[in-house]
């Protein structure tokens, strides 16, 4: 497997656009993505009870027919708490879509992220779509506005693009993704489309998307904030003509590997680019017993506001990570705990058996004043790890987020 | 029951003391709390993993005894973290105000606030004891020093006390306690005090302080984290004189109700001294089935960050809200939702059956822009209600937290 440059229209037959429709003054705010021909689809969304229009109409496509041929996005509005009237809007975009496509409207997924509560101008969409369907393209470019359509508080475009084999074909895997607030474990809003040209049935695609899911979108927190627009989507249209995978075989092993690859490259570039983030924090929790155990440790801190403030002040006040494991709801024994902190300017030792080490206080502020930092816990009880991104909070989150809607 | 000007020395028979002992520049740091006689004693800690010494040393006296005499109190250092050094630290710290208060050690509490994984200087410890001992007194200003000495990141002595009759006899119950980060709901750092001259078992003093701080200290969010110190203490001596409270009577219930008074007040006071706050926000979630439904939804949305930054910019962002509560875990109709803001400058609805009212939004922001405000939510499913209460999360939490070992 290798990583190439690319996004959502490396892969054979599928296309993209993304332009500024309005939603939002002078920055891309709608993106499309089609295909040449019928893709099968894998999805996951949201867990949030209140769950927006485009998730609900999404999940019935997901779940009913497991295939579709088009993806209409757009940010500014979340098209979330909108009563009847969002869900209409919903049925009125992939009517548009599909009329101007020549396909069906339930052949025509929908993604929204932005505001709560305000209804969704289908006008504005509605031009989007005629806007962007002549425009529609197989060039890194029209990936990259594709990718800027969907932004939100983002400062840079996520993409990523994997190729490897199955079968003796090459096989292309590529996405995009925007966070950057409300990402928390088990989704923030967040959109993600991976686009892919291996053969594989809808329920295998499945599979391997909630596996990746698991071990990179939901292991990333910025906020604490689960969105009700969270939306991942897979597409695999089948024209790289490798054997169509429809067992947990070798192939199958080696495309959910290249889509953990995909998702957790995003996942990282999401975290990183968290909302008013200067520093990425990785959280590496091993000697665990069980991976369970490690995941709960990693998330608590990386959630911790307390964590994310020392972070933010290159300030090695690693009592708080400890209290953070504290009451994660896992156990473990504290007088077992090793904690280090690692980054381009070094490793420094900071406790062993869950006491101080004594360090050097100006070698840990040095080290916690690069952009990646990365926390690694021993909990000495086993062989099982788990990776936890976030990102440190800063003024730029309050500054952000305080005046989100003016 | 009547509200009256006093903290911990108003009750009969207790003196109190507080000083700057050294932990901190310039600052008081310590504090004791002393009965003439020996005071019933009830007690609920933190719950993390994590339990800093102290709390372990009360613990065992709580759960053994039942009965103490004195507490010796500390910020700045958390004694949390410390190993076998922290226990020893404890024992050393009993020893020394026993000997000096002519008791045993094992009559002798606990607390401490502060920086986690420093060990605690004793020598500064006994210093302090020796000092204070002279020093304790039941009058007004001896409360308020005692306050003041277990203040952090405090800008404001928290103190309350009110009066009430038991079989006649005039009773009188007071408190004090320090926020105002790591509030969280089920205890943040949060030292609290209680006194009373009220003549109770311990095991029902216990059972009133339990469902107080349920619906008091376990209902206020500042910022998600729960720390290893939480410690809240009730201290009965019985002085007042009334007939012994041994089973849940009428005088039982006048008793429990005193005390979530005066939690509650102590709680709220938390909360609008949280970290950086400039405003209050207390969320009110009432036409529930159960009140463990209203509970777990008015939490979910005082702990959201992305509720309590939009409190900050004043911003009625109402969506956040109904996001938060879909993630609360608590089921409800998201079509049934009534949403209102509320505060000194007047009342606004903001949503009716889960969709925005078109309000105005220049009404909105004056009534957001008071110090106190008021979301009050109506889920319309029974009569149950239950209250929360946290702050905004500003700029100043960040500057706080970034460097606050520094």
């Amino acid at each position: 497997m290798e990583f190439i440059d690319g996004g959502v229209t490396a892969a054979k037959g599928f296309r993209a656009a993304g332009i500024c429709a309005g939603f939002k003054k002078g920055k891309k705010d709608m993106s499309m993505i089609t295909s040449d021909v019928p893709f099968q689809l894998a999805g996951t969304f949201t867990t949030n009870l209140v769950k927006a229009a485009p998730v609900v109409w999404d999940r019935k496509i997901v779940d009913g027919y497991g295939t579709a041929q088009a993806v209409v996005m757009n940010s500014g509005y979340a098209n979330a708490c909108t009563g009847k009237a969002g869900d209409e809007a919903c049925r009125l975009s992939a009517e548009a879509a599909a009329q101007e496509l020549g396909i069906r409207p339930e052949q025509v997924l929908l993604a929204s992220t932005g505001v709560i509560g305000m209804a969704l101008p289908i006008e504005t969409i509605r031009e989007g779509i005629e806007t962007m369907v002549p425009l529609l393209s197989d060039t890194r470019g029209a990936a990259s506005a594709a990718a800027e359509g969907i932004m939100t508080t983002d400062t840079v475009r996520k993409e990523c693009c994997v190729e490897f084999e199955l079968s003796g074909r090459k096989v292309t895997l590529g996405g995009m993704t925007k966070g950057a607030g409300m990402i928390h474990p088990n989704m923030g809003t967040m959109l993600c489309l991976l686009t892919t040209d291996a053969a594989i049935d809808h329920k295998l695609a499945q599979k391997a998307l909630l596996s990746a899911v698991r071990d990179s979108f939901n292991m990333i927190s910025v906020d604490g904030d689960m969105s009700t627009n969270d939306t991942c989507l897979l597409m695999a249209n089948g024209l790289a003509g490798n054997d169509r995978i429809e067992s947990v075989s070798e192939d199958y092993r080696i495309f959910a590997d290249a889509v953990l690859t995909v998702t957790k490259t995003l996942a990282r570039a999401m975290a990183k680019d968290g909302e008013g983030a200067h520093a990425l924090l990785e959280v590496k929790v091993q000697g665990a017993s069980s991976k369970e155990q490690a995941a709960a440790l990693a998330k608590s801190v990386i959630e911790s506001n307390l964590v994310k403030t020392a972070i933010a002040g290159h300030d090695a006040n690693w009592g708080r990570i400890i209290c953070a494991m504290g009451y994660s709801g896992a156990t473990f024994a504290e007088d077992k705990v090793d904690l280090d902190f690692m980054s381009k300017a070094g490793t420094v030792p900071i406790a062993r058996s869950g006491v101080t080490t004594g360090f050097d206080e100006g070698l840990a502020t040095k080290i916690l004043s690069e952009d990646e930092i990365t926390a690694v816990i021993d909990i000495h009880e086993g062989d099982q790890e788990a990776t936890a991104w976030g990102c440190d909070l800063t003024h730029d989150y309050i500054t952000i987020n305080a005046d989100y809607r003016s």
